[in-house]
């Protein structure tokens, strides 16, 4: 039995809809169906999220809201429309946003996050009335019902351990069950939302309480590619894939999949398949526990801008115990996540998204490094690049590193940071901002050209 | 004017001592001798100092000490009937001993400190004594006499401000200064020794105290070498190298100077020189705040073995703040230091001494991270050496990293672990244990040998 998620652009017209009623039906194991709101139709288009919460912050600013609920309206009634529906489930669309507008606005945050929710929401509503007008046994169930629990984390909520169990009952329902992604509820009836992209992350919390055998992902590309496209030209594409490698994966050019929503099918060993609606006969990409196939040992690359580097130095500092720790306490006590720490005897780097910084932030933790740890030096440096390489086999691949690094040298470009651990999957370089692009064409030639065109 | 500081070798014997007697006749800038106890004279023979430990311990367990005592005093016996010295000094050396065994026991350690520094402080009054005989003007001072305060940290003594202040007084004596390493006294009047080889501190506190224009440490090797000479055939020379790559240098192989010494003379900016006492004539190696010279990116490889590395996998790591500073307190509250934490994005990797863990500890600290940090997977590996590259160029030599990588991947070694910070002057690989020699001979080729041979 599989749980198949459908993203936004899958289910943003009649057109699309169709595609995805075709998927269902060519498979009867596909038993779960979870929907996104209606996403783009075309490039400049507007998702319906987004049109959700101009309608929201006009409601909230006492402003006239029919217009913008038209908008989101109209929507809905163009694909109805295209779906031969008649009225009914576009007036009970209509009802239900009315009432969400209407609710209170004390806690203008939840007032926001319910009628965001409706495009999933209501959404599956109407995918659900189109699957039984064409024959298909099919019933929308609301995640309150199911019982999908989540705790109470503002736009970043998690299911509880309850909600597993609650969701394991669906599995008793006759017919297809359509779920709407993105939201569910916490104990005592609040509806939370979970994070941006969050119908994965609903669609893989269903997959592990119903006991999925496979957890589909439809969306829009036949398969995740072994390093960004946008980058490199024609990347090869990846059939297979382990969960760890997604993950250490996920800095820009892997967006495909939301990172958080693999947790819950991670830890039930499910794998996951990513699929195109487009092209539904594609095998698409493949994430596992553990991949058989090992033809090369570098899976994909990816990197990001965006990094600051923080340098300390002290002399001695490998004799003082705990001087590491109280550093990363510091940047801790300025809510600021680090991504690596490479370190000499004397110094040591922390690499940090530079997003999480400004002066007076950089200046009190300059501060405090000097005053309370006694460094001898420290100061910032910014425009840096993480380029990752990844891959399950690279641990045994004796040169690796040295072909990497020779690749970059090659480019002319300096290394500033390299860090590998033990039995790590990836191989991380810090290299400036600027040389980025042609490091990650570089490293792409490397370790996939042969294999492409030859 | 310079502070001279002779090791163990070079105060070994009256053959030896006239060395150092020479030495300081030959340059009138050399005030300060700073002088270790009575060393080696040959591959088999006892240090004073390994002498005098018997010696405390037979008094402790109450046996007979008269031989013990005898085997120490035959040492400064045989040196001044060398020196062509009367009696005197031997029956001052005799007394002071003999006192120094009497005194109370309450706190063995104290006791045993005592009779140790003895080795250091002896060899200081023969040493005046001889170079008063042969018409030098000449002194012994006495630590506590010179105010060299220190704190309470039994074998780990530590300098305390005041004492720079009042050493900076012995500036004014006439005549050069016989001063004993190896220890200080507490405000209190405690003798308390300095780290082994605490004698290289003493004259480093020294030279920082009286300012000294450079501070000369002389022992048994020509220079400093680019490799460890037992791997490596007559690696090359090290002429000069800046104090932050010989901190980085301190693994095996580099011991030649007390890594902790460096610190006074680094802080007032004192160039330090490493001579050899039979051969003085010979430039040595000179450790400086900033090198004019850089002709090769790399100034020295050193190895060491004896590493354990701590593996923690988790999922969604990087999204937790504040994990890897949890892991390092849970090794903290177990005293165990760490050298390097390289990591992935759902992953880290602790790399320590292995000497500091036993299965007991081990099971604890996994328990704790399994419990405490809910991690997925946590283990231990043990058997892995480190290598170090150092150079203060190397952060600006494109395609150094490449070219080490590529030396070790020739071996046939594997690379379990890279370490490369921004600024910084050093780049680390963990290898097993079994490939340590291999790669350090391989790397010494790669960036040493054209040069030497070519």
């Amino acid at each position: 039995m599989k749980v198949s998620k459908f993203g936004g652009t899958s289910v943003a017209s009649a057109i699309q809809i169709k595609k995805v009623a075709a998927i269902v039906k060519a498979d009867p194991s596909r038993k779960f169906i979870v929907v996104s709101a209606p996403g783009k139709r075309y490039d400049t288009d507007k998702k319906v999220t987004d049109l959700l919460i101009e309608l929201a912050i006009a409601a909230i600013h006492k402003e006239e809201v029919e217009e913008k609920l038209f908008k989101v309206l109209d929507r809905y009634k163009e694909i109805a429309q295209g779906l031969e529906l008649d009225d009914t489930i576009c007036n009970v669309i209509e009802e239900d946003l009315r009432s969400r507008i209407n609710k209170d606005q004390s806690i203008l945050e939840l007032f926001v996050d319910n009628i965001k929710a409706s495009g999933e929401d209501n959404n599956a509503k109407l995918i659900s009335a189109y699957f039984t007008s064409i024959g298909l046994d099919s019933q929308y169930v609301n995640p309150r019902t199911a019982g999908l629990l989540v705790n109470d984390l503002p736009e970043r909520a998690q299911a509880l351990p309850q909600a597993y169990d609650n969701l394991y009952a669906l599995k008793h329902l006759s017919g297809v069950v359509v779920f709407p992604g993105f939201f569910g509820f916490t104990p005592n009836g609040t509806l939370r939302t979970f994070d941006r992209g969050g119908s994965d992350i609903t669609g893989s919390i269903l997959a592990a309480a119903v006991k999925a055998d496979l957890y589909e992902n439809f969306t829009d590309v036949d398969s995740v590619f072994c390093a960004n496209p946008k980058v490199v030209n024609h990347p090869a594409e990846i059939e297979e894939i382990t969960y760890r490698e997604m993950r250490e994966l996920s800095y820009a050019g892997f967006s495909v999949f939301h990172d958080e929503a693999l947790m819950p099918v991670f830890k039930s060993g499910i794998p996951v398949c990513i699929k195109n609606t487009n092209n539904p006969s594609a095998p698409g990409t493949k994430i596992v526990a553990k991949r058989k196939n090992n033809k090369r040992p570098v899976t994909g690359i990816s990197a990001d801008n965006g990094f600051s580097i923080l340098y300390v130095s002290k002399y001695l500092m490998n004799r003082e115990i705990g001087f590491g720790r109280k550093l990363l306490q510091i940047l801790e006590e300025e809510h600021i996540s680090y991504e690596h720490t490479p370190s000499g005897l004397d110094d040591i780097s922390v690499i940090v998204r530079s997003h999480q910084l400004d002066p007076e932030k950089e200046a009190r933790i300059m501060s405090r490094v000097l005053n309370e740890l006694k460094a001898d030096d420290v100061h910032f440096r910014h425009h840096f690049s993480m380029i990752v390489i990844v891959g399950e086999g690279m641990n045994n691949s004796t040169g690796l590193a040295a072909r990497a690094a020779s690749a970059i040298a090659n480019t002319g470009a300096n290394i500033e940071m390299i860090n590998q651990g033990s039995s790590e999957v990836s191989l991380s370089f810090g290299v400036q901002e600027s040389s980025e692009n042609k490091i990650l064409r570089a490293l792409y030639n490397e370790f996939f050209s042969a294999v492409t065109v030859g």
